[in-house]
């Protein structure tokens, strides 16, 4: 297969490049490093990732930004940079994305723990991740081709605890090579519309 | 109690009032209508609002916008229109009204079904209400003063269905007032973080 991880120079991404390139030719995208540069909040960049790179079978995206604050402190613009970054940056991968992959192609797209297991400074990491994990149920039914989408919802990665932990007390954290089997899951299996809890 | 319901001329805000103004104080606010109107996505507004609303237990919100379309055919604006009106018109009156509300007040939201239960053209729908469904998880750990938040999920109304029937195929609609019931349960119980699935 031919997969492109969009956030492949990161802590998940690494581990998921590391997990895929093994059996497939997987593409690195960053925003300022890997093979391909790429900006999720610009439409025209994301177009002319898939014009430049035809033929994918999978798109997975192990990136985005969420702002953390405690809510007290946070205004409507604190939470549009988790809504226009984490999450319409995948939305966008997906909504464009579902015009060029091929038949039989699948998204795999990362949401995270604090949907449902809240901590104190993360409403907006929650609200982001619960809108991933809702929208990937959605677009499961809807997408043609054969194209499948899955969501991976990690806890905490025991390589980020030493940025992480204080804001982690009592979560058990798991490596990012766990974590990188449910993109393996994702885009190897035949499932759709799943959200993956890791951890 | 003193409390005010936002989008209390709705299908589903009539019920509520009618629920609650039994035994409570209710105001009514809306876009139009209403005792008082509101503009969700103006923070000038809502900040009004509770200037001129003071002393408040309970803020019950039962409206927002979202755009449905199949989604090949939804672009990143298209997901805004939720995003700023049902999702961030409902949480700026939690951001705002935080600092406003009586000791041990409460805020209502609404969510819906789609979330977990998803329709085609509602992805838009589904992500927004996620997104909330997880926000009220989380606001819950952080609001002060005792402060406490519930959010609604109902299926199809009964009522609406001459609208969203086509849609809703095989839902089991639930009325205006038994939805209510979850209204009153958030308002004058004493529970906080929860998703009230009513249908």
């Amino acid at each position: 297969m031919k997969v492109i991880v969009i956030g492949g120079t990161g802590t998940i991404g690494k581990a998921v490049v590391k997990e895929l390139q093994q059996r497939h030719e997987v593409i690195l995208a960053g925003h300022q490093s890997g093979d391909i540069q790429i900006e999720l909040e610009d439409n025209a960049s994301i177009e002319k990732m898939y014009q430049t790179n035809p033929g994918l079978d999978a798109v997975i995206a192990t990136t985005g930004r969420v702002h953390f604050a405690e809510m007290s402190a946070m205004s409507a613009q604190d939470y549009f940079v988790g809504l226009n970054s984490k999450l319409m940056g995948q939305v966008n991968l997906v909504l464009i994305g579902q015009h060029y992959l091929n038949e039989g192609g699948s998204f795999t797209l990362t949401s995270g723990i604090l949907s449902h297991d809240p901590i104190r400074a993360g409403s907006s990491a929650s609200m982001v991740n619960g809108a991933l994990d809702s929208f990937v149920r959605a677009a499961a039914i809807e997408l043609a081709k054969n194209l499948r989408i899955n969501v991976v919802s990690p806890t905490v990665i025991t390589e980020s605890m030493s940025t992480y932990g204080p804001y982690f007390r009592g979560f058990e954290p798991v490596s990012a090579a766990r974590a990188a089997l449910a993109y393996s899951k994702s885009v190897e299996g035949a499932q759709t519309g799943q959200v993956y809890q890791v951890g």
